[in-house]
């Protein structure tokens, strides 16, 4: 039987927060056995960035990264928010490792092809390093991954966090029984938007499909979802989506293999 | 018998420039054996501090670190810099691995005392992680570190880069036969300033007091000599102060146990 893995992803403004980091770091330093964490940090470079007088553009939620965002993101998410995280963890008893998809080799990518945008230096991932991180992890080290990955020729990329952690959560199935928890605002994908109660507890496949023809389910949320039963077709055990605030609790929205 | 491991330090300078940067990944890449590599990143982090608004203050050649300024250097060596320089070796076949003090708690420091002078957040190393660098080393991964450590109470900790090199050559230096390369501008320790070619090949501990006395060594060089010699009497087989330029190659001022 395969020992049970938890990859976690936690957005930006969760980790951008002195408050809510430190909560986060708590409630992730209590969850036992192996644990991944992937954290995004997007307000804190819209905010370098525009201190330093560079326009944040986005599309479709993305970012479009020139060379000089690409500076900004690589301080930003590999030193700043990161080595935050990383030092937290550690005064917790947490033995973190800060990774980009650089170090080590730990996730290749290649640049995203110019179709009707160009995101500039995006990678979309390639390659993650499965059997590295899975020794790492069995030594008790803690992987803290950085929205950023490399192409091997030298370039880092900028990379979508929720994207790092699907693809880590998928690589890792072979070799663990993962359970990857996608930490957002709400506490799970809501019935009606305007009820934050009305979270739905489990969904199958098929009724994804009806939540979404009957519109229940829209917007960003469906890409979520369909990221969400992609890493389970993948061979991830379980999906969570709810709020970080209840990291390692029952409840959220879940899909099961 | 032991086996041999290399540990560089490169300036800032050095890492900071396209140019020069892509030389020394060249010439780091084409070291044989086990090998370090430890970097500054001065020059961009006084640049991206001007360009925020945040005054660089120095005192005997050491930045004052304030809360912002600790931001800064975390960006900036923790994430452009050790991250350029990660890639950049990734892309020549080697698997480099970036790290701060904090990851893996490698490097474990101390807050400055506050005496006549107080520097803020700045670290004192106390403890390096010797068996968990050695393995990562004897596996093929190559440590690249930051000049940035951790206090274990959640605060990172900016801390000299030679200081890192040589406190991690001497922890290394009882698993490993241990070559600690400090490069810098000139050749070597100049017999005559204005000459750069007046290298002096090597020094003993009694030539350096001599040297010293003599007026022949002063200023900078006398504490990184002590230094070097320190590292000697604890340890680490050698001790070569060159240029850059020169890595791998003879030449350089060399200190031997």
């Amino acid at each position: 039987m395969k020992e049970k893995l938890t990859v976690i992803k936690v957005g930006g403004k969760i980790v951008e927060e002195e408050a809510t980091l430190h909560k986060l770091l708590d409630d992730f330093a209590a969850i036992g056995g192996h644990k991944l964490l992937v954290h995004g940090g997007g307000r804190s470079a819209t905010k370098l960035a525009e201190s330093l007088g560079i326009e944040s553009r986005m599309v479709n939620g993305r970012r479009i990264t020139d060379a000089e965002t690409l500076k900004v993101v690589t301080m930003v998410y590999g030193g700043l928010v990161n080595k935050n995280i990383v030092a937290g963890l550690q005064a917790r008893g947490v033995n973190a490792l800060g990774l980009t998809g650089a170090d080590m080799d730990a996730i290749r990518s290649v640049k995203r092809p110019v179709k009707e945008v160009d995101y500039g230096f995006v990678g979309d991932v390639k390659q993650v390093n499965a059997a590295l991180l899975a020794d790492l992890i069995c030594k008790g080290i803690i992987p803290v991954m950085a929205p950023l990955t490399h192409d091997g020729e030298g370039n880092m990329l900028n990379t979508n966090a929720d994207t790092i952690a699907g693809e880590t959560a998928k690589a890792l199935a072979s070799l663990f029984d993962v359970t990857l928890v996608f930490c957002f605002e709400k506490k799970g994908v809501l019935r009606n938007e305007n009820d934050d109660d009305s979270v739905i507890p489990h969904i199958t496949p098929d009724e994804f499909k009806q939540y979404v023809a009957e519109g229940v389910i829209q917007g960003g949320m469906i890409p979520k979802l369909e990221n969400a039963f992609e890493a389970i077709a993948s061979g991830v055990s379980e999906v969570i989506i709810t709020s970080a605030a209840a990291i390692g609790e029952e409840g959220g929205t879940r899909m099961v293999r």
